[in-house]
This record gives structure tokens, C-alpha cells and sequence, in this order.
């Protein structure tokens, strides 16, 4: 069906086609995708504005030996499928198939996964240090999004990079979205750079013209050297790089094959690090998308000659969070919400629109996300971070250090919490619980069901103290009766009969409910508790089933290590009884991608999978 | 003994003192310091640099109701003087004395609780918003290193800081350190400032003439725009600041209290953020500390005289790494060492000299550091990233996401692990065990002496998987015979007799052998067990144990919450014996500042606490 893709084999095919055949080429990837995508779901608007820029990497670089290292990753399809992987497009993102992120076992290609943003600046640094420690030679290559730049490791890496003199290509792919609209001084900078790329065709002539001027005498060869800067600053975009020791290449079209092929090969000879500034378009050549970057950023199956997305259920927690913390924010005039560039996400927008003065997006900035929050909460607000999971790794230590020593009412709302599935091991939330749980002063609430998080939401911002509400992606299973009050550390005894109790965190209370009816129906009798505490866990209940001889199974969509049942276990064992323990959860392992419910399975938290277990036991 | 301190009471006294008074005042305050650090120990260099800059701000600023944050806040002892605190520096750093660090306990002037850096923009916009949303007025201001800037949080509060026009003032203390010689592009760039204060004098005279050209239509004003820019950029520094967002004003004299005073002023009256770059000497006024900031960062007790420090002890784990990384490097050709900003602290200062081209100071960028080293071990080399556990947290993300999904042969020499003392609850290390346990493909391992790190550092570098390696502040308390070779989750039986089995991580195993020691003098026998491996553990030499009938009592220096001993008891639990386990470490709490020992002994962790707590289970 496609002239060209069709018969592309090797990465160096690129090389040995016209500018003309690259954008055949590029036009018939764009439609790959989109028809691929539209079956799998996955990440569509970014891989569209990136299919020039993507190619025309190839075509100046040897990628066999030169190194590319995506930012986030997930803009990665168009490189997949230029490294032999097109035929595996059918697969992409479900279990066993090609992963939606660099993964090093699909390729070699894949120099580095990620997942998270702001890495690739780091890590191409690393090998270009190494590659010169080793006296080796290659390109490096990291290509970063203008929104990734928001994220402080990006800042770290970049005033490193000015430090020594290390050859280092960095692209800068600026569409002016992180997931969505960018936000921040930095943005507002490059918007200014990007008004104005008709000054770049002066720069090549003025640095020449300057270089004619002699630099005589100490004093005279200051002020011709500050003379210099100024009239760069002038006509030249990009001062602040070049201020920091890196040189800039751009503003130029990202859409451009021959252009960017042309400052690729120029980027290859100059010493010392690079930046190039490429403008491109997310959604770029699907009008759908074009027009919502953000709602075909990372989405489900949807339909390609309209664009319609199935239509998710409107009973997800992320969606029952955002509908009440408006409700609550109507009363209570303290409280503020945070994101850090999840707004859509993690169910903001409608706040955003109706308290734009009470709503912040950071950016990609997670740890400065926390300590703003810790900051409001000091002086009488009341600030919710809405995070997802994975992405709150980030922040430990501000959590830590900036919230929790000084017990600071911070709430954090943790979206995402256990499998999210179809992105894999970079984003499952499956190790909140661990991290969070050794944290002093910390509040840890997991609601059973999505109303339940509401009245959670409700209860937190009445509260004076740090807590974290966590949260799985999507909605429930069943229904249950959600609690509607709160006592720190009070756990709700659902059923209560025969001899097997059955603790279990969050969503895994819905899991329990089935386990234990399917259980009844064989005549076993279980017992069932809501754990809405993870931390502090309620240490009465555990007694009084401790000496009623209860066995205990405790259930959480988290790592088994340090999480909620071995809270639950530490306790047991201090009562020295002998009571019998099981902890079910996540093995020590990264959990792969897959659908939700295949990994439930895969890992035995599904029902049948925690039977299978209880069943050992007795 | 002096004229204005021993006089001086409230902050206000200060507004009322001439310019000359409070110089004579600073060189008091200067004074009272170096006495005073000279026999408790404590920050002083940074905070004899800063003494007329907090003059300064108490002079300008009503603290009572204006919020001072002091980033790192290990600068703020002449703010404890100033706020009523000047009689208890006898007891600064000691248990139950006053902390080296901001604590809201001690003083209302303390705004907000540090330790860490690079956290204090966040926390004061968080605040400034806050007022606004809650219409109140008030001053925030933040005092930042130009050291702290290097940490990407406060990169990315910067960025955020930009982006609305939040009345808020960051004070830039620009002493060219971070705790050495400060590191970057950014530090590049800040250089290049200050090499030009002339020109901060043009600047208001250059601003208001270019507000008197007319812009007269959109394309004119475009240009004439441009033009502005372009002519400041000529004679005005801080251009980064002001292309974010950021009001600049500055470079100043730190130590003109005069001139301080007036920009401060100034500041109070700018709509929007302001950046004020201020030049100070760390050390300033005591010639030692002047010629050797960073050997007066943090010290000991000294000798006011002649500046001479209690020479420490030749056998700490610090010295011990640094001496035996230099002797493997030249072995190995791929061995690299990394730090942020900890060179001296970890022991790099000699490999650091002797291998400059394979030493990276990444500044406090901890973060970045970890990918850094990531992105070097994908290539094919070994390096080695010497941090303290504190600080560690700052990149949990990147350990977890970059190193350990990828199983990168990163190795991680974890100093200053377990309790660090005087530094109090910000910097104690008794999380990691926790926070890094969980971590899947992560190998973790702790010496029980000195020598015994040598060793494993020896053999870590030959292995190809992640490894920490994590070991404490100072030395041994007693000799021990140190394992040569390891095997990935071996544990080593130093005693077996009796059936309770002391299993010790790291440093605890001294203890337990002392522990044995008394025990065995009162006739009772214990085996001592070195859980050289915290991850994985030794299961095989567990389930002997257990089968053999022992008691097992875990200890670490380390929160039990997720930590070593739960790991162990996880384990115990899975093999259905009904072995008694107690888990010895820290509670769930906050470690305030105090000596080591007293904090062993307040938390039970010495020998004495720990026999306490074995005799209740025997």
C-alpha cells in the first residue's frame, strides 16, 4: 500500500533517498500511524510532529554507531519503525508486544529507556564523556522537548554541559507543549526566540563580520568581546545558551528535510556542545489532532476518518476527584491545586478554567510542585498536588524533607496508583506505598471505590496535617457502600466471618469483595477489611483479629516489599502470636506493559489469582 | 565584651542603629561567631559571608510580618542572633540545644524548615502566592546560593516564577561556592556578571532614556523592542533573569550594608519578581576561613587562633573509599568518579586532583548526577557516584527509573548512612535502606568496618549490575576481621552459639559484637550474623537459622519501617515457622540533632539499648 515504506528495510535506505522520496516517505509514515495508532492506542501527537525531524536524524547520522537518545520516549514510533520494527505496530503496547517507550531488548537502536522526562540530557552526557574517556569516536545525540526543559534534571544536565567542552548534540524539539500548552519563564523565552526567525540568517554573516574585528590590547578586547554580545543578543537568538557555553543552531522548521539535514551535518563539525532549536507542530499532518495535540497525546483506540475517541466512562477516579475539589473549592477559599503539566490528566481542567487564580501548573516540575504546595500550606492555604504515581518518584525528597518533617497540611492527590498498564515499567505506580509508607508524619488514605475518594477529599482538606490520597487509573468494578467519615488510622470491617481475614488497600477491596464471594459460593467463608489507612493502619482492629486467631491476607496493587502488608506484618509479628501472615502484591520486580486486567492476572492479583494463593494457605 | 551585641534584644533595634554602628555591630557579630563555632562545631564560613546581607534585611525588612527563607539555611546563624537566640549558642548542634538550621520551634522567624538545598524559591513562591490568593501584604523573600541555583529545583521554581507576576524578592548570595568552588554554566555565567558591575550604574539611566522612545505602531514597537533589548543587554547584566521573567538588579557589595540597604528598599517597591545579585566572601572577616572556605564549611571545633582544626581520624569510611577508588583507577582504565558538590565530604579530593579528566562534579545536582552515571555505564563504563544518603533522596527517581530498570553497573558509595549527628533530622540517613530495598535489579551492600568497604568497592567494580554501597559517618569503633571476597547475597557467621542470632547491617554489626561481648560475660550466648548484603538477602542462611530454632533479632541504623530487619522478617514470615523476630532501628520519626552516641543511646541503638531489648525477649 505504500510506495516507499513498504519496501524500507535498513536504516541506511534513508540516506540513498531524495529530499523529494523523504517526503513521500515522511507522508506515508504519518498515515502508518495514524491507522496503527487508531487500533492500539498509544502516543499519536507527538510521533506525528516528529517524523522529519526523526528521519532527517537518520539521514545524517549512522545511527549503527552514533547515538540517539529520545527524552520521555515516547516519541520514539517513527524511530521504531525506521530500526525494523514496523512489522510489530500491530503489537504495540500490549503484553508481550513492542513497548511504547526505547527498549534495549527490542534494539539495539535503543540506547537508552526512559519513560519519564528530562533525562536524556544526562545520559547523552554520559556517553559522550565516556565515548572521549575511551578515546572513542561517535555522535551523540539527545533530542528534548521544549516541555521536558521545564524539569529540573533537564537544568542540572544543561549547566553541566557548559562545563567542559564536550562534543554533544542537543535538539530541541519546541513545539510549545509539554503534554499540553508549556508553561514558565523558559517558554516565554523561547516564544520570543521563535517571533524571530528571520534574525538567524544574519547570525552566520555577523559572527563573521565580528570575527573581522581585531582584538587589540586587554581592555580594547573586553569591550569588543562585550560590543560582540551585545549586537549578537541583537540579531542572534538563543543568547541564553550560548551564555551557559552552549552553541545554538535555529530557531529552524522542524518539517524541514533539507533544512534540518543541512544543520545536522553543520552540528557534526563543531566542537563542543550544540543546541538546535527545531520548531515542529504536534499532531502535525492529522487535522484532528493538530487541532487537540493534548487530546491525542496519549490515547485510547479511536476513529480515523473523524478523529472520535471511544468514549471513557465518566466514573474514573481522576474524573471524581476533579468534580469534587471544585465542589469543596466553592467553600473553601483556601484551597488551590497544583499540577505538574497533568492537568487533563489527573481531572484539573475544569478547576483550572473556573479558579485560574487558584490553579498551577509548574511544568514538568514535580519537586518544586511539592515545595510550593509545602510553601502555600505554611502561610494558611490549603494546596492539593494532583500527581500521577510514577511521576511523584520525583518529589521524594520534597515530600520528605519539605512536608513531612515540618508536618505540613500538603494533600497529595496520587492518581495512577497500582498497574496503569499500556505504558509499562517507566510509569506503574507500584511503589507509592513503599516509598511513602517509611515517612514520618505522613497520612496514607487508599479508597475502596471512586466515591469513597470523594468523601476522602472531602474529609483531607479539614485535616491539618500532611496526607496522600492514592488512587488507580480508571474506575471501579463494583459497587460498594463508601465510607463517608474518617477516623486517622480506623479501618472499616466489611464482612466479618470465619477465620480468614482478608486486608486489602484501595482498589484491591473490590478485589477481595469477589474473592470472597466467589469463596462463599464454594462454602468458604472469608472475612473482608477496607485498609482506608495504609499509614497510620489500625493497629486495635489487627489485635482483636490477632486474637481471634485470625489467618491474615493482606492484598495491595503495590510492591510486596516495604509496602502495606509488610506495615501490616511488622505489627503482627510485634504481638508475637504466631499468627499466620500473607502478603499478597507485587513481586520484586518492574512490571512490564500490558492491559490492566492481563496484568492483574499475569501477577495473581486478579480473583482468581489471589484464591489461588489463599487456597495454599489453607 | 561587646559594645552592641551584649546590648542588643529585638530585631527592631537594628532600624534604629546608623550605618556605622551596625558596621561595628556585624564585626561583633563576627566575632561572637567565630568564638562560639570555635568550640561547638558548626557552619561558619557561610555565615561569616552573610552577616551584613541579614543586617541588611532586618534593617529594610519587618520580619514579623514579612517571610525570610533561607535556602540550605546553614547560613542562618546570624538571623538566630538577630531573633533572640544569641544566649543559646552554647549549645548550637547538640541534643536538645538549638539546631544549625531553621526550626519553627525555636523561633516564628523561622518561615520555613531546611537542611537540603536549593528548596527556598519554591517554598517562598508558594507563600507569596498564598498572600495574594488570600489578600494579604506582605514581603517574601528567598536568600539562595549561587550554589543552590545549580540544583534543578530551583531551576524550576525559577522557571515558575516567571511565569506570573508574583511580588516576590530572591536574594542571590553569589560567593562563587557551593560548599567548594561552585560548578557550570550557569556559574560561567554568573562569572561574567560579575567580572562587569560598571555597568549596573548605567542601567537605570539606560532604562529610562529607552522609555522615552515612542512606539508608534505594532511593527515599529516590535523593533524598537528588540532594540531595547539589545541595547541592554550592552550595558546591563542579568539578562537570563529578565528573558524569564525576573527582575534583575545587581551586582552588589554583600558586605555594604549602605548599599544593601538601598536596594533593598528599592526591591520592596517592584511590581513582580526581583532577583537581587549580591557579592559576598564566604568567610569573610576570619583570615582562615577566608583562605580555606571550604575546610570551614562545616567543621568541628577549632582553634579561634590559629585556625588549626582537632585532627580526625585517618580510618573513616570517607578516607577509605577515597584512598582505595585512586588504587583501583589505575587498574582500571573505566573507572570514573562522580559527586554534586560533596568532593571533600565523600573523599574524592586526592582521585579528583590525580584523575581530573575522569572526576565529575556536577554541582548539587544530584539528579542529573545519577543519569549522568547511567548514560556512562550503558557505554561501557564504571562509574562510581559518591553521595550522601540525605541527599541521595533527591534522586530516588533516577536510581529507580534510569539505573535500575535498565540494570546499569552504576555504583553508588552511600556516605553518611544511618545517624550523622549534629546536622540534626534533615540530614540523618536513615532512610535509605528503606527507599532504595524496594527497588528491583538493585544490589545493596554494607560493610561492617572499614576495611571491609575497600574490599567491596574492589569487588563491586567487577561486577555488572547496580550496587550501593552504603556505610556511615566516621570510623570503627573496634577491629574486625574484614570479608575479601563476597557472593551476591551471602551473609558471613562471625559467632554461632545459643539460639538467638544478632543480624547486624553494616555498622550494627560492631554493636552486635560488643552486644555479644556483655552478654556472653553474663552468661548468655548469642550468634552474630554480618548481613553484608542488605539486598539480596542471605535466605539460605536464614532458613538454617530458622530451622535450627533461633531467635532472630535484626539491627540496623535505619527506620524499621521497609527497612532491613522487614525485609528479613518478610522472609521468616513466608517460611511458616513461627520464629520469633524483633526488629531493632529507628522508630517512625524524625532523628533530631545530637551526637552520634547520644543518639544511639536515646534511640536504643547502643549496646546497652540493645541488650535492653533482647533481655525482653528472652
Amino acid at each position: 500500500m505504500f510506495k516507499l515504506l513498504d519496501k524500507y528495510k535498513y536504516e541506511n535506505q534513508i540516506k540513498s533517498m531524495s529530499i523529494e522520496e523523504l517526503n513521500i516517505f515522511s507522508k506515508e509514515i504519518r498515515e502508518f500511524l495514524i491507522e496503527k495508532v487508531s487500533k492500539t492506542g498509544g502516543h499519536l501527537a507527538s510521533n506525528l510532529g516528529i517524523v522529519e525531524l526523526t528521519i532527517s536524524l537518520y539521514n545524517v547520522f549512522d545511527f549503527k554507531k552514533d547515538k540517539i537518545i529520545w527524552d520521555v520516549g515516547h516519541q520514539a514510533y517513527v524511530h521504531k519503525i525506521l530500526t525494523g520494527r514496523k512489522d510489530k505496530f500491530d503489537t504495540l503496547r500490549q503484553y508481550k508486544g513492542i513497548s511504547g517507550f526505547p527498549k534495549a531488548c527490542e534494539s539495539q537502536y535503543d540506547m537508552f529507556e526512559t519513560g519519564h522526562s528530562s533525562t536524556s540530557i544526562s545520559a547523552a552526557l554520559g556517553m559522550a564523556r565516556a565515548r572521549d574517556i575511551k578515546g572513542e569516536k561517535y555522535n551523540v545525540v539527545a533530542v528534548i522537548g521544549d516541555g521536558a526543559l521545564t524539569g529540573g534534571m533537564a537544568l542540572e544536565a544543561l549547566n553541566d554541559v557548559g562545563d567542559r567542552k564536550t562534543n554533544i548534540i542537543i535538539v530541541l524539539n519546541d513545539n510549545q507543549m509539554s503534554i499540553a500548552k508549556n508553561v514558565g519563564g523558559l517558554s516565554t523565552y523561547l516564544s520570543k526566540i521563535r517571533v524571530e526567525p528571520k534574525y538567524n540568517k544574519f547570525k552566520e554573516e555577523f559572527d563573521n563580520a565580528l570575527k573581522k574585528i581585531p582584538n587589540i590590547g586587554e581592555s580594547m578586547a573586553k569591550s569588543v568581546s562585550k560590543l560582540k554580545n551585545g549586537i549578537k543578543q541583537l540579531v542572534v537568538p538563543g543568547m541564553f545558551f550560548e551564555d551557559i557555553g552552549i552553541k545554538y543552531l535555529g530557531p529552524i522548521d522542524g518539517h524541514n528535510i533539507k533544512e534540518l539535514s543541512k544543520v545536522f551535518s553543520k552540528a557534526k563539525h563543531i566542537k563542543g556542545p550544540v543546541l538546535i532549536h527545531t520548531i515542529t507542530k504536534k499532531g502535525k499532518g492529522y487535522k484532528f489532532a493538530e487541532k487537540n495535540p493534548d487530546k491525542f497525546h496519549g490515547i485510547g483506540p479511536f476513529n480515523c476518518a473523524n478523529g472520535n475517541i471511544n468514549k471513557s466512562s465518566n466514573k474514573t477516579y481522576s474524573k471524581a476527584f476533579g468534580s469534587e475539589i471544585i465542589k469543596l473549592a466553592e467553600k473553601n477559599k483556601n484551597i488551590v491545586a497544583i499540577t505538574a503539566a497533568m492537568r487533563d490528566g489527573t481531572g484539573l481542567r475544569e478547576f483550572s478554567k473556573k479558579y485560574p487564580n487558584r490553579f498551577f501548573d509548574t511544568g514538568i516540575a514535580e519537586q518544586h510542585s511539592v515545595t510550593l504546595a509545602a510553601g502555600m500550606a505554611k502561610v494558611g492555604l490549603k494546596p492539593i498536588f494532583a500527581v500521577y504515581s510514577t511521576f511523584l518518584q520525583r518529589a521524594y525528597d520534597q515530600v520528605l524533607h519539605d512536608v513531612c518533617i515540618q508536618k505540613l497540611p500538603v494533600i497529595f492527590a496520587i492518581d495512577r496508583a497500582g498497574i496503569v498498564g499500556e505504558d509499562g515499567e517507566t510509569h506503574q505506580g507500584v511503589f507509592d506505598l513503599s516509598y511513602l509508607s517509611h515517612m514520618p508524619n505522613l497520612t496514607i488514605m487508599t479508597p475502596k471505590c471512586v466515591c469513597e475518594l470523594k468523601n476522602m477529599l472531602k474529609w483531607s482538606v479539614e485535616q491539618n496535617f500532611p496526607i496522600a490520597l492514592r488512587y488507580p487509573r480508571g474506575g471501579d468494578n463494583i459497587n460498594l457502600v463508601p465510607l463517608k467519615d474518617f477516623k486517622v488510622g480506623k479501618w472499616e470491617i466489611i464482612h466479618k466471618e470465619g477465620n480468614i481475614a482478608l486486608i486489602a488497600a484501595g482498589k484491591m477491596v473490590q478485589h477481595a469483595e469477589l474473592v470472597r464471594e466467589k469463596l462463599n459460593s464454594l462454602g468458604i467463608k472469608v472475612s473482608v477489611v477496607n485498609a482506608c489507612f495504609v499509614k497510620p493502619i489500625d493497629k486495635s482492629l489487627i489485635k482483636n483479629l490477632v486474637e481471634e486467631d485470625f489467618k491474615i491476607i493482606t492484598i495491595e496493587d503495590n510492591v510486596i516489599r516495604g509496602g502495606f502488608g509488610s506495615t501490616v506484618l511488622e505489627y503482627v509479628n510485634s504481638l508475637n502470636k504466631n499468627t499466620k501472615v500473607l502478603n499478597l502484591g507485587f513481586k520484586d520486580e518492574f512490571i512490564p506493559h500490558g492491559s490492566v486486567n492481563t496484568l492483574y492476572n499475569v501477577y495473581e492479583l486478579d480473583v482468581d489469582g489471589i484464591i489461588k494463593n489463599i487456597v495454599k494457605i489453607i
